[in-house]
């Protein structure tokens, strides 16, 4: 092992994916090409739809976690490829669902497949794409897999319902946040993590730590999600500064806000967040209140606490490129900027 | 099997859903007690939304399918009870789906799930209740039983966005409207017949009749449905007499006139449903053209010809009260006013 820990040495600064994509990027571009064949349909629009927001790229971060996993597991067959292509359907699934919108809300001029195609289009292409990564688990064939899976997408959707009561309400605290971000993203990121071990059939305590690395991972990545949000530095990928903030979302950094604020602070987030009457300069105002109580900060500790117990996760496992790979994304993901 | 005779001979004339009652009854209490209970969560916007769609009633016909055709099959265990819960869900979910509608229908004034609670809403509980279907399915553990029902849903989604790329499109003519609604309508009534010969792992060819039974049966159920719509005497069903008229659709009875019509209705039917244009007198305008070509008995023959082909998938089974129940529903299905 003493190349991995020269390795370790080297990044140790500068964590990185490439690692990961060392591990299995080859194996990556054949679930690339799952997602392709899986995503055609007789019906046109299908793959339009669908190639819109899957071919775009993204950086496949799920489908990686479901590769290392099983790589960290010991999977020495091709059946995490599939897995891989149908975690991936599930999460394209949800961003399309995502999409849809109410009449009040298409006010707020959001640009997404939904302003290309339409609501309906949207919701009924994640239908068939959620399908497809059924259809996908199916055809692997073990009945434990498709518990996780159909266990996972059930929670998935609660999330959702749950971040859509919580929309928008100032007294919304961090503990309802972390339940709603465990339940939209973490689960997906738990079960990629974890299928590999499935598929191997290690004991429960490996699955269990695997999964808990994976969670942990997805908690992290959340939540640094909704930091970047508001760093001027970090506009590089697809969204612009403050797109949080103008969506009435009560994300942590705003929470940590709103608890340390005084009442005329509080009066400025309900008239933005939940009133959803934004005027000029509010968004700067925002970003100087999240500062004068160092939410940013605060909330990325949070990130690197949920980083942490993800890389205690792996401890367990032999040192190896497998489990290298996996600390660099942890590393990565916590200080990320995109 | 004298009693059975005189039993088909006596309601010969009034076809009923009465036989499938006296059959399958009891188990659909239970079947109903498990939708309640599994549409349950933490998070009480879901039951809120899933109770408003599903106990608000509705016929239960494919869960009664589910039932009777199991019970044709010779199941004699529970396991067809959660499954039909399962396709009540995945029948639900898209009836939610079906809701959401675009910015442009909303002027179009629908009273649905989506005007209560949101297209969000709608979405995501049909998101939740598709999952819950397939956590049945996975308890249920049959690998053949999720293999027909993730293909089922795979089919329902095209054949939704199908008939999506369909609508308002005034040159659709009878073969692709047949084809949308077997993949919308009449793959899930397949499904929920079939499912049971393969619970009791009867022969292929049972199987396969099993399946023809319930596809021609919900071919029928749909032409008459849309026949239905235009029918001033059938309007205590929900629906307001020419409602689909008003949202545009391109239904049997309206390609039957268009096809037969001259250049002037042709112009009419395309400013009416196409444009979006409607005027007072439109609609009984459209239903004298629809008398003029006769176009409702001709789409009501068609539903007889599948009502036909329905009972025919049945003639290999023992005669026995399941036969004759799942006999007369055709009869009903075909002759019904709601």
């Amino acid at each position: 092992m003493v190349a991995t820990d020269r390795a370790e040495e080297a990044d140790a600064q500068a964590p990185s994916l490439q690692p990961l994509l060392d591990l299995v990027g080859n194996d990556l571009q054949r679930v690339n090409s799952l997602i392709l064949e899986h995503m055609q349909s007789s019906v046109p629009l299908i793959p339009q739809v669908a190639e819109h927001i899957i071919a775009a790229g993204g950086k496949r971060l799920r489908p990686l976690l479901v590769l290392a996993g099983a790589k960290l597991a010991g999977v020495e067959n091709d059946r995490p490829l599939a897995l891989a292509a149908c975690v991936e359907f599930i999460h394209t699934a949800t961003l399309l669902h995502d999409d849809v919108v109410d009449e009040s809300d298409l006010r707020r001029g959001r640009q997404t497949a939904k302003a290309l195609f339409g609501n309906q289009a949207s919701v009924l292409v994640g239908d068939f794409l959620f399908s497809r990564a059924f259809q996908l688990m199916v055809a692997d064939g073990s009945l434990a897999v498709l518990k996780l899976l159909a266990d996972t997408a059930a929670t998935l959707a609660e999330g959702e319902v749950h971040q859509l009561m919580t929309a928008h309400d100032t007294q919304t605290d961090e503990s309802v946040y972390l339940q709603v971000i465990r339940a939209k993203t973490a689960v997906l990121f738990a079960a990629s993590a974890q299928v590999g071990g499935l598929v191997a059939e290690r004991p429960d305590a490996e699955v269990a730590a695997l999964r808990a690395f994976g969670e942990n991972l997805g908690m992290a990545f959340q939540v640094v999600d909704d930091v970047l949000d508001y760093l001027p530095e970090a506009q590089d990928r697809g969204k612009a500064l403050g797109d949080d903030f103008r969506e009435g979302k009560l994300t942590l950094p705003v929470i940590l806000a709103i608890e340390a604020g005084d009442e005329e602070e509080r009066a400025f987030w309900r008239r933005c967040l939940e009133e959803g009457d934004q005027r000029e300069g509010d968004l700067q105002q925002a970003l100087d209140l999240l500062e004068r109580h160092r939410a940013l900060e605060r909330a990325k500790k949070t990130a690197r606490d949920f980083g942490e117990l993800a890389s205690q996760a792996l401890e367990g496992f032999s040192p190896g490129p497998a489990r290298h790979a996996l600390g660099q994304a942890v590393g990565f993901t916590v200080e990320r900027l995109f």
